[in-house]
């Protein structure tokens, strides 16, 4: 597949390196066409870097690994005709650091990130994932055992198709991936961010190195 | 130990009936001492119950387990000296369904519930866990099986060492209670509630029989 990621930093270059790995094409997008960061990344992935527009232009799945407080701007450089029905994978969270650490989780007029992209870009089909864990986590499932999970949030059902068949492509099994409803219940893991920053800091070592998962038990009569 | 829970709501019955039947004393508390589900509750467990303010009088250890968006007020009633000095264990959460389902998790001026508690009653030893599960679950962990987890929040190292005896005697094991700090990071697990919903009608079939655990990896060097 041609997939633009835009955003050079850990995340989208970690994420355009695993779908370059696993067999696509991927152009990574940044603010100017000149970014050193990018340069270097297309270099050593025998890739190319271009513009936010000039990525977008070329995928046919776009993937926003850009901070969720930037977003809006990025997808505006983006452009519009260029997101117009593809699929658009958000994989940010808006942290405001400014009350310190930990940072809160911003959202725009009670909307997330995701939902404020589905509500500017509406022939864009959005699809919310791969933001309740570390980066490493996200393209690398297979070094947490188990079945941790990772969540799918969008109101078009082929788009999340497409999604979970990248999510199968970087290692997710099938148990892992959850579809969690409609886009709107984005808003709910964006704020799952903010437990994750404290339970990294307890639970993880810092390290990132883990993920939440599911333990189901009987529905018996209870007494 | 001598225990008030607060709120004859279904969280509050099941907290106090498995409190009783592990070997503690137990008084209800609700707004009138004349409530009728107090009543039945106090008889079915040859248990007292009585005000809000008889109950606290009563309780080494206070349990919050009304709604957060009444906590306020119902602890007001309890009395700030009948609450000084004391564990106060705060299990709600405060939902806003007034935009329908799911809920909004509200805050107070950017706080959570027992944040809130914190600053108001200064003198009580505030513990947040239990409110990222189903009721079933809070009492009986053993019905889900795994090292599923439960969160501690609080400024009190004490208060969170009874808390966490507490929570043995209701079948919770040492692996599963984790301590994630401050009492501010009870916000986080406030608004990890609406995740929950979500995760609650995908994941757990809306039966609530689920929790989430803790799934980590190594932190190997990356390639």
């Amino acid at each position: 597949m041609q997939i633009a990621v835009l955003g050079t930093g850990e995340v989208g270059r970690r994420l355009a390196s695993r779908l370059v790995q696993v067999g696509h094409r991927v152009v990574l997008g940044s603010r100017t066409a000149d970014n050193a960061e990018a340069h270097t990344w297309a270099g050593e992935n025998h890739s190319a870097h271009g513009t936010f527009a000039e990525a977008a232009t070329f995928g046919e799945v776009v993937v926003n690994a850009t901070g969720g407080l930037v977003t809006a701007a990025v997808l505006e450089a983006a452009g519009a005709a260029n997101l117009a029905g593809k699929v658009v994978i958000d994989v940010s969270n808006a942290l405001d650091f400014s009350r310190g650490f930990p940072p809160d989780a911003v959202t725009f007029d009670g909307l997330g990130v995701a939902e404020t992209i589905q509500r500017d870009f509406p022939q864009a089909r959005v699809v919310k994932t791969l933001n309740t864990m570390n980066n490493k986590v996200m393209v690398r499932p297979d070094l947490v055992p188990g079945d941790h999970v990772v969540f799918l949030s969008g109101d078009d059902a082929d788009a999340k198709a497409v999604t979970a068949g990248l999510l199968r492509d970087m290692g997710w099994r099938d148990p892992q991936i959850q579809d969690l409803g409609g886009i709107s219940t984005s808003r709910a893991t964006e704020q799952f961010v903010i437990m994750w920053v404290h339970m990294n800091g307890v639970l993880g070592g810092g390290s990132g190195m883990w993920n939440i998962g599911v333990l189901r038990g009987e529905d018996t009569p209870f007494v």
